[in-house]
């Protein structure tokens, strides 16, 4: 599907940074309503793209277009909305400033309320960084959001999945064809082994075990697991658009915004959206614990642990349970 | 403590090839009894020499060197024993061909057998790589092993494992200044993504969750845990010894030979040891799932999972509890 561009303009960024000419790319499946209260937020995912969400959009499953007018914001950096590999005119690609998720709330709330003229949101859901920009949406604007339903991410990044990111970071930065964002040619052995290193987090030790990478994508082995399908999928990512996003996503954090000033807590309680928090069982960088975690602090929120063995791509769609399973919490949570 | 060298000459290892003027580095910790009959092997691991052992040996303690001779063979590839950093004369580092578990256990067993003189084991023990050679020991020689106890590793490494390794290979090689091992100068940057790679693998969530790495190391910051702890470990290594070593890792089966023909079950079943095996509940590597697929193979094992959230390092020493609780197993299993 082609997107749509909100032309925001020369946009100031939390950082005090003012990123220019911003381009905010955006889906919308279905119509408002006369009311204009059926609009539903499903921001897109790490190196994804509106396209990526579609999966979880269609009649007769709980985002169905006859009913809700889903929007579906790409993230700032994610090479559809302005980027590193598209950046404002003028500005050259390593200079890309640094944004948070703060800045991409702020801006798909603009769209929102302005462009839109929605003043109640029916649903934020996401999956992984869509899952984390639903905590944002509810934590920064509690009295919009009426739902949240995030997937497999969190309202902060944990430490460790702080330094998940790092490994990846380092691996394809390790190449010096990178040059420090300069390049001129992709960074092309940087980015294998960005994915190589990503792979082992992706999915769970026992979704291996099952050689499920064998049955499911029906490849003859693990090395060509890798070559034939996860590596060429981050080689068709811009570098420096995978680092940006990666910054944004270390620094997620629900209070590292003036609203709660690092309370975490206060940002968690001030939630008032009625939400289901789904965990992965199996997923490595975002574990069950840390829901719950988040989920015991919120007021009106249900921790729904998926079953799945398929880690963090659980969220991702392929796994027809598991994509039943996200389905029917979701249609739960509408019916609230 | 400087250890001794066993001159084993030209080897012909199991790939066909043979590995000239082999030298296998040990330490010896305690003396032969007269029935020669005391005798524990407690071989090194990943990235270790004998000296990393040396935390599990004392007077009071299960391996005491007052009851026992403990041996702690070096690793083939670990800088100590032959080694891509330490080639037989006359030949290139990047030449050191590749090595198996089962080339480092045959070589063991000719020290054991014939520098010492030892026809049983009381025990073989170990962590990560050290557990794999216990099961080996196990699986290759069921009539002299009279009992095993492998902490935190696997008899066969896991297509999930091995994908781990495969990440953190491709961090290393990723920086052109290894240029396919014939670096002059140390691959600095490629190391130090190594480094990064592994440090999210090394423990569990829960311990970064916890802030143990501020609070055991008594750093400020995870950034500084990374640059003054985890980078200079691996920093100190030789790329070349690293990846010689992460290939016998990545290769490790104990039916992987003409014994057992790839038959793991049967290689399972043949080892006669008594065994506890302890893989650590919050292993990310070495998951207890895989232990316990192992352990109900194995006549007679016994599974004890090590209850601690510092993962794979709940077998490194560092964490008093968690090396009480291998003490524990290893002195119940030698009074059986």
């Amino acid at each position: 599907m082609h997107p749509q561009y909100y032309e925001a303009g020369d946009t100031l960024l939390q950082s005090g940074t003012v990123l220019p000419g911003v381009r905010l790319a955006y889906a919308v499946h279905g119509t408002l309503n006369a009311a204009r209260d059926n609009g539903i937020v499903y921001p897109s995912h790490y190196a994804g793209t509106h396209d990526d969400n579609a999966w979880n959009i269609g009649p007769g499953r709980a985002l169905d277009p006859e009913k809700y007018c889903i929007i579906v914001p790409n993230l700032l950096g994610n090479g559809v909305s302005t980027s590193p590999s598209c950046p404002p005119p003028g500005m050259a690609s390593m200079d890309f400033p640094a944004v948070t998720m703060l800045d991409n709330i702020r801006l798909q709330h603009r769209l929102v309320t302005e462009v839109l003229g929605i003043t109640r949101l029916a649903l934020v859901t996401g999956h992984s960084m869509g899952a984390q920009q639903a905590f944002h949406w509810g934590a920064l604007y509690p009295d919009m959001v009426e739902r949240i339903a995030p997937f497999c991410g969190s309202a902060r990044t944990s430490r460790h999945n702080f330094l998940f990111l790092e490994g990846i970071k380092a691996a394809l930065t390790a190449d010096a064809a990178w040059a420090g964002g300069h390049y001129a040619a992709p960074p092309v052995t940087g980015l294998r082994a960005f994915a190589r290193v990503y792979a082992g987090w992706a999915w769970s030790q026992a979704w291996f075990r099952e050689r499920l990478d064998m049955q499911v994508l029906g490849l003859p082995s693990l090395e060509a697991f890798l070559t034939h399908a996860w590596e060429p999928h981050f080689l068709s990512k811009d570098a420096n658009d995978l680092l940006a996003m990666l910054s944004t996503w270390q620094g997620a954090d629900i209070s590292a915004n003036t609203h709660y000033d690092g309370d975490f807590h206060q940002a968690l309680a001030a939630i008032k959206a009625k939400a289901i928090v789904m965990p992965c069982r199996t997923d490595l960088y975002f574990p069950p614990e840390d829901s719950e975690i988040e989920v015991a602090r919120m007021p009106d929120a249900e921790l729904r642990i998926i079953p799945s063995i398929w880690g963090h791509m659980a969220g991702g769609g392929l796994n027809p349970a598991d994509a039943t399973f996200i389905d029917t919490a979701l249609i739960d949570l509408l019916a609230r």
